[in-house]
């Protein structure tokens, strides 16, 4: 009789599972849908990018972008449309960079380069010194001042090509172009020109923030592209000393006020409980920042606008950011966190898609084990629309300081192969983002949500 | 004692499984090195987009791609390299199709249109017809010989934007292309309009076969841009009787003769075992079949390459064959499978990327089901170089036909979003090709083509 009873309760309690898989699968799918046929985020892409185009923090079209996202947002559906005011670095690029290599027969050799995100300018006259390439600290390290001092080092920090996830490459030798100018500085170096952090061979110079060390002088610092990365690299190993020279205007000046902007459905039920999806408004100024980070942003608002579509009551409140500054500052992110604490807001969930509008292929998930483990619960939810890797990692730039509230956070995992080629590059453009590729991640976005906010973490 | 000998021999089969699949893990990450670092089949892909281009059967084109493939598969290191005639359709474009629709106010607007593979032409004064849309075959049908007779029929198959795999919109939409026209004629008309079969909307119409019914006039058909197409749909909804024109002079000539290109790495043990690997070398003349197929032939040569490079020496021969016709006859693959009866070739496996060259994600299997499941049984292998996907799914055109054989057959599948924008139109060109996807979808045709040979099927 007991044994009856139990296999009565077991087959009503997996009915009941079936039932609910089956009910989501049928939701996810309305959303899919709806994205894939009425989905408005290409075409809001296409406005911020063609319409506005670069928008780096403190600039006239950041406040443009600002302005044109709080009316996405609004005719996206959202109960509420404000702005979160907060200063930003408010750093110039100023005249467009020169450089060249002088060979040993005197020909100057033009090099295609840019400055890097917050340098400091070498003034119209430029500089001009002996260059020493270096492919690793190590290298730097062991050729310590008596190497360096007066020179220009050229870190040639190639993105490993065997590494799959590209991101994994862009860490590692990203350091090249975070640390290197204050590190070389530290032996007395005048300049730097880091290799560009790309993944395919190109013209095209991809800027990037650095970040000086107090402790030592600022010096000038340039990216040159790939294709001169190699160039150099090879007249270097024939004539070790080449002369360098290059000139850059660039100049931080005083902080400038902006703005993240936030559209908002209620929660039906568990108002005070806030999910946040975002990405980052601001992009570099040589690009459109298509794949970084239009494509984020138009995904987020995109959730926002399938729910109130397909009429999707969220428990919890759902909350669309567009976060100021996260290329050069995270200011956006500090001051987001800044007002949650101040608000005592309750932060249950965030998902920031920050790594390119390509095909989806998982979510990173920076939360408690049991979390992730109810979340790959969900998995045969998203197998049919490409998502089916959820690993344990790091989630975004803008969302990561709302760690410190307890809230459990996801960051979208596109495919990475092409986006190295684009990333902080004139070529990271509206032209290199496919509509469906970038309606898949938002479809995926808006079913996370939909669970997360449906049966908690 | 015997529990104890049962326990020993399973922790020594264990260890033993553990022991190969680090060797196969070791051997995968090698030929993934190799080809991600040394890969050539970018610029074996550059060269066969740039310097030669656009490869219709038949064509002079199509004869420099034969001879520039072949010198590609010897530098790639094959044993043997040589070529099997076959004669193939030559279809010739004539000149560039015009066409327009005159509007009630006497307006002609001129539309983007290209005819269909193997259509006939209609001559240089063109056809002038009202013009009657169907969106189906079943509207087709009721509209009958009545609605149909001396009209030229708008096939307006939207390529359905929710099916995440964007083959299968294709293969259900793609009847307009293939049947629609013979349909048509069927009910008296005298040309067909089909909507491109495209998953994003632009100004580039797509060409591609149509297959005539012998039993009805070979009417003229041509393909119009989707813009075109959702323009057309809208003035018609307001204006039920609106005429069409175009001219095209395309016309079907005698057989020509053409060739696959076969480049073998001779089987160290099973020599007579053939294991083959290819794409299709023609491609339709008006892109520079980047997708399709360029991308699959220099994969194909690639897995020769890598082999050699590494010191992969397989125990069956293993066969990269640049299939000739894939587009508009299938003579190719016909004659590959006449020469493989005819010659008693043992074939075992067969492996066909014409998906285009976009990062991997899995591969369809077309072989028995035990065969199957000791694929999948390699799964973990392919994981970390993002393939996942196993399923029981046609292989490819050019290898379909060893079916008869009793081969094992396979195809690579790649992400699919993206296919559908270039395919068969002017903007399938080397550029739209990214290095590190291309080099995806080699290395795990490699690995996949190490397996089924170290260990059978």
């Amino acid at each position: 009789m007991l044994q009856k009873t139990v296999i009565l309760v077991l087959a009503s309690l997996l009915s009941l599972v079936a039932t609910a898989q089956k009910e989501d699968s049928i939701a996810f799918k309305k959303i899919a849908d709806n994205i894939l046929i009425h989905g408005t985020a290409y075409e809001n892409l296409r406005h911020i990018c063609k319409k506005i185009g670069p928008r780096l923090s403190g600039s006239a079209q950041a406040q443009k972008a600002v302005e044109a996202t709080a009316k996405m947002l609004r005719d996206a559906g959202a109960d509420t449309v404000y702005l979160q005011p907060c200063m930003v670095p408010h750093w110039v690029r100023g005249v467009k960079e020169v450089g060249y290599i002088t060979l040993p027969n005197g020909t100057k050799y033009p090099l295609n380069l840019c400055s890097l995100g917050n340098s400091e300018g070498t003034g119209l006259k430029g500089i001009n010194a002996s260059i020493v390439q270096v492919n690793n600290f190590e290298q730097l390290n062991q050729l310590g001042k008596k190497g360096i001092k007066g020179k220009i080092v050229f870190f040639n920090f190639e993105m490993n090509p065997t590494y799959i996830a590209t991101f994994n490459a862009y860490g590692e030798s990203g350091r090249s172009r975070t640390a290197g100018p204050s590190l070389a500085a530290s032996y007395g170096a005048v300049g730097v020109m880091v290799r560009s952090l790309a993944s395919n061979f190109d013209d095209y110079p991809h800027t990037g923030v650095t970040i000086y060390n107090d402790s030592f002088p600022k010096i000038p610092a340039v990216a040159i592209s790939t294709n001169n990365a190699i160039w150099l690299t090879k007249q270097l190993a024939k004539n070790q000393t080449l002369t360098a020279y290059f000139k850059n205007t660039c100049t931080m000046l005083p902080d400038a006020p902006s703005f993240n902007v936030v559209g908002e459905i209620r929660g039906s039920i568990l108002p005070k409980e806030i999910i946040t999806v975002g990405g980052h408004l601001d992009s570099w100024d040589l690009a459109e920042g298509a794949q970084d980070d239009g494509a984020g942003c138009v995904q987020s608002i995109e959730v926002i606008r399938v729910f109130k579509a397909t009429g999707i009551r969220p428990k919890r409140t759902v909350r669309a950011v567009m976060f100021m500054n996260e290329e050069n500052g995270g200011r956006g992110g500090d001051k987001y966190l800044e007002l949650a604490l101040l608000n005592k807001e309750n932060h249950f969930f965030a998902l920031e898609s920050d790594a390119g509008g390509f095909t989806p292929r998982g979510f990173s998930l920076e939360m408690k084990e049991e979390q992730i483990n109810k979340i790959k619960e969900w998995k045969n939810l998203f197998y049919p629309y490409g998502v089916y890797d959820f690993s344990a990692a790091g989630s975004g730039a803008d969302i990561g300081p709302l760690k410190v509230t307890g809230a459990a956070l996801a960051g979208l995992r596109p495919d990475s192969q092409r986006y190295f080629d684009v990333h902080h590059a004139s070529t990271d453009i509206f032209e290199n983002v496919s509509r469906r590729e970038l309606h898949m991640g938002a479809l995926n976005m808006a079913g996370l949500i939909y669970l997360v906010d449906k049966y908690g973490l």
